[in-house]
C-alpha cells in the first residue's frame, strides 16, 4: 500500500488538487476544462481509455474494432502536466477526510482531493432481477459489445452444425429489450448483420431465417420523440425486418427462452438488456440520499446537496429542469455538466460565484441501419431516412475523440456501406467452448 | 455428441471428403485449391479466422487492431459450396478409422474423412522448462499478442505510480530472447513504442529510460542471412537503441528478474520468448515417430511416412531440402505444401502419379524499425534500411488477406509513420488488478 499524502489543512491552497472519478464524456471534459489551470488534476478510470459509446452497438455487431471507439486517456492529456492519469477502481470516497481509496495496480493507493468530481456514469439496470443478471446482455462498455459480438458469432457456428430445426431457430432468435435510441440501433444492425453478412457465411441453415424482436414495454417507440418521429422509427425498423412488440414487456428469462408478460413464449439464446440504466454504485460511496435510478442530487451548481467541495455530473447526478423533469442520462448533459464543474471549482478558488447549469439541448438521433434514421434536431427540426442518416454519421464522425478514430471508422463504414460486408466478426480470447462461463463470470465481478 | 457418419467403404469415392485441420498459411491454401473441386471439404481451426502471423508482433506493440491481421474463414469461403468451416479444437484422430474428433460449440463431434490435412502450424517451444512456460510471454497467435500489449501498457501504468527508482526501472525493462525475425521485429517495434509514444505519455518516470535487450544465444542475429545483412541488422538494432547481447543464453527465468548462463541478472517484469518453436501437438495424435522439435516425418508427396491419406503441411511437416536441410518453419512453405498437398489428394482420386514438395524460396526479410529492415532477395540479393523497409512494407500489404484489411493497416501504417502515433494502446477486459491470474490460467489452458 502506497500512501500519498497532500496537505490540505488550507481550505484554499494555491493550487487545488482536484480529483476526477472517471474519464467518460463528464469527466474527460472536466479535465479539459481544468488543463493549464492552476488546479492539479488527478484524473482516474478503470480504463486506460476513454470509450465512445454511442458506437458500442457497432462493435456488438462487427462493424467497428473496438479500439476504433476508444482513445487512450493519457494520449489526450500528454501535453498537459496538470493533469495525472491513475489506472484503477475506486473502492472507497472518504468526504470528511477528502480521500480517495483506490485499487490501482500496485495495490490501493489513497490520493487527498481538494475537489472532487465523480463522473462514474450509469449502468445496465436489471431492477435485482437475478435471472436478467444472469442471462442478459447489457451495452455499457467494450467489454459488454465485444462480449455480445463473440456470444452472436458462437450461437451462428453452433446453430450451423444443429440438426434441431427449432434449435438452430431459437439460436438465432435476438431479442432487443428497451425502445430507446440504443434499443432500435442495436436491433437495426443485428438484423443487418445477418442479412448482409451472416446469411451469406452460413449455408447450412436451411430455410431458418435469423429473427430479429425488439420488445418496448410502453406503445411507442423512442418516448421523448414527437409521434410523426415514432411512427416513423417503427416503420424504418419494420420495414428492415425488425419485429416489433409495442405494449409487451418481458415477465421470465432464462437460458433458452424468455416468457413475456401476455404470457407468449420466446425461445432465444440472446437477450439484449435496453430497458434500463441506473447512476455508477460509485454513487452509494458518497452516503448521501439518493433520488431515482441511484442518481446523486445536486444542486445548480452541480455541488451535491449536503457535500462541499464535491460535484456530481452526467448520468450519475440528479438535477431538475424548468419543467421539474431530471435531466436526461445523454453524453452531451455530460459533456457540459463536466465543463461548469471545472469552471465552477476554478471559480470557487479564485473566490468567485457558482454558476447554474443550463443544457443546451441540440436535439437527438437514433440510426435504424442503411440509409434509416430519425432526428430531432434542436427539439425542432424532425428528420427521417437518408438525411438523418446522414447527419448521425456526420456527427458522431466529428464527435469522435481522434482524428485516426475517425478515420478508421470512416474507413469501415464507407467499406462496409459499399461492400455489404462486416469484416470485424473474429471470436478473440482462448476458449472456443461455449461461454456458459460468462455467468459465472458475472457472478464474481462486480459491478 | 452429434455424429455425422459418412460411407467411407469405398476407397475411391466419387465425392472424396477431404478434412483439413487448421485455418493458416497451410490450411487456406489447401482449401483453397480444393475450392470447386469434386471434393467436399471440411475446415477445422480453434478461431473462427485466419492470423496474419507476420504482423502479430505490431499488434503486441499497439501499432495495430487485432482484427485488422485476422479474417474471417467463412468470409474466405462463403462463394465455396464445397467448403464447409467447423469451430472447435481437435481432440483426437483415429487414422484406423480415418475419423477426427473435434470439440466443437456444441459438444463433441465425430467427422469421417476419405484423405486428411493436418496443418496445425507450431507452438511456442519452451524445452519443458516450466519457468520459462510460466513468466515468458510467446508470440504466436492473436490472443499472445494482446495479451502482451495488455501486459506492456499495464506495466506502464504502474511504473507511473511507483516511487522505487529500481523496480520502476526493472517494470520499464524488455528483454526479448532470440535473434531470428520475430525477435528483432518484436525488439526494434517495442522500442519505438516507448520513443514515439510511451515516452511522452507518463511524465512521472523521472530519469529512467525504458530498455530493451535482446538476447541471442549464438554470435550472430539472424543465421541463415549472409554476413553483410547479419552485421546491418545488428547495426540497425543498435542504432535505434536495442541493447543486444550475443553469445548469452537465458538460465534462470522468475517473476521479476531473469539471470543468464554467464551469471549476470537482469531485473525485468517482461521475458519475450522469441528463441523457438516446435509442431503443434497436434503431430502426437498421428502415432507415429516424430522428427526433431516434434514435426512429423512425410514423403515428398507430403504423405505420411506410414500412414495412407494423411498428409502434414508446414511448420508441422518434416522433409529435408537437397542439401538435407529440414524446410524452415516459414509461411511460404507452408502454403506451397498446402497447395500440393491438396493437389496430390485430387491427383490421387483422379488416378494420377503424386508430386514432390519444391520449395520456391523468393527470400527472407524482417524489418526493424521506421526506415529500417533487411532483406534477402531471392536469396541472392541482399537490401538494407529504408529500401528493405519499403519492400517489407509492400509485400506484407500485398499478401495479407481481405481489401479492407490492407486498407486498415495501411491507415494505420501512414498514421503512425506520420505522427509517430501508436493509437491503439489500450487495455481491454474486464479486470485492472494485474494479471497474475496469466499464470494459473495457462496452467488450465491445454496447449
Amino acid at each position: 500500500m502506497t500512501l500519498s499524502t497532500q496537505d490540505n489543512s488550507e481550505s484554499h491552497p494555491s493550487r487545488p488538487r482536484v480529483i476526477i472519478i472517471g474519464a467518460g464524456f463528464g469527466g474527460l471534459y472536466a479535465a479539459r476544462t481544468l488543463r493549464n489551470t492552476n488546479a492539479d488534476v488527478l484524473l482516474i478510470d478503470r480504463h486506460n481509455y476513454h470509450t465512445f459509446t454511442p458506437l458500442l452497438y457497432q462493435v456488438a455487431t462487427s462493424g467497428l474494432e473496438p479500439e476504433q471507439i476508444a482513445y487512450p486517456v493519457r494520449g489526450i492529456f500528454h501535453d498537459s502536466p496538470n493533469i495525472q492519469f491513475l489506472l484503477g477502481s475506486v473502492t472507497e470516497i472518504d468526504t470528511h477526510n477528502r480521500r480517495v481509496f483506490v485499487e490501482a495496480e500496485d495495490g490501493v493507493r489513497e490520493e487527498s482531493y481538494d475537489a472532487l468530481i465523480v463522473a462514474g456514469g450509469s449502468v445496465t439496470n436489471t431492477f435485482g432481477n437475478a435471472d436478467l443478471e444472469r442471462h442478459a446482455f447489457g451495452l455499457k462498455d467494450l467489454d459488454d459489445a465485444v462480449g455480445l459480438r463473440h456470444h452472436i458469432l458462437r450461437l451462428f457456428e453452433r446453430a450451423a452444425w444443429e440438426e434441431d430445426r427449432a434449435l438452430r431457430q431459437a439460436l438465432l432468435t435476438i431479442v432487443v429489450v428497451g425502445g430507446g435510441p440504443t434499443g432500435l440501433e442495436t436491433a437495426g444492425a443485428m438484423l443487418e448483420l445477418y442479412r448482409d453478412v451472416l446469411r451469406k457465411d452460413y449455408h447450412s441453415l436451411g430455410d431458418v431465417q435469423a429473427r430479429v424482436i425488439l420488445v418496448e414495454a410502453t406503445d411507442r417507440l423512442l418516448a421523448p420523440y414527437p409521434k410523426g418521429l415514432q411512427a416513423s422509427a417503427l416503420e424504418q425498423l419494420q420495414s428492415l425486418g425488425v419485429e416489433v412488440m409495442l405494449g409487451s414487456a418481458v415477465d421470465q428469462v432464462a437460458d433458452d427462452h424468455i416468457t413475456l408478460k401476455d404470457g407468449t413464449l420466446i425461445p432465444t439464446h440472446t437477450l439484449i438488456w435496453a430497458a434500463g440504466v441506473k447512476a455508477s454504485p460509485l454513487a452509494t460511496m458518497l452516503n448521501v440520499p439518493l433520488a431515482r435510478g441511484g442518481r446523486v442530487p445536486v444542486q445548480p451548481s452541480l455541488e451535491v446537496v449536503g457535500l462541499d467541495n464535491v460535484y456530481v455530473i452526467g448520468d450519475m447526478a440528479h438535477l431538475e429542469d424548468a419543467h421539474g423533469q431530471p435531466y436526461p442520462m445523454l453524453a452531451p448533459v455530460a459533456q457540459q455538466g463536466g465543463i461548469l464543474a471545472a469552471r465552477n471549482i476554478l471559480r470557487k478558488y479564485a473566490g468567485q460565484a457558482q454558476q447554474h447549469f443550463r443544457y443546451n439541448d441540440r436535439g437527438t438521433m437514433a440510426t435504424i441501419g442503411r440509409d434509416r434514421a430519425v432526428a430531432w434536431v434542436f427539439n425542432r427540426i424532425p428528420l427521417t431516412g437518408f438525411l438523418a442518416w446522414a447527419a448521425w454519421l456526420g456527427l458522431h464522425l466529428i464527435t469522435l475523440i481522434g482524428v485516426r478514430n475517425r478515420l478508421g471508422v470512416f474507413l469501415n463504414w464507407a467499406w462496409n456501406y459499399l461492400t455489404y460486408d462486416r469484416s470485424v466478426r473474429v471470436i478473440l480470447g482462448r476458449e472456443t467452448v461455449p461461454a456458459r462461463e460468462r455467468a459465472l463470470e458475472r457472478e464474481t465481478t462486480e459491478v
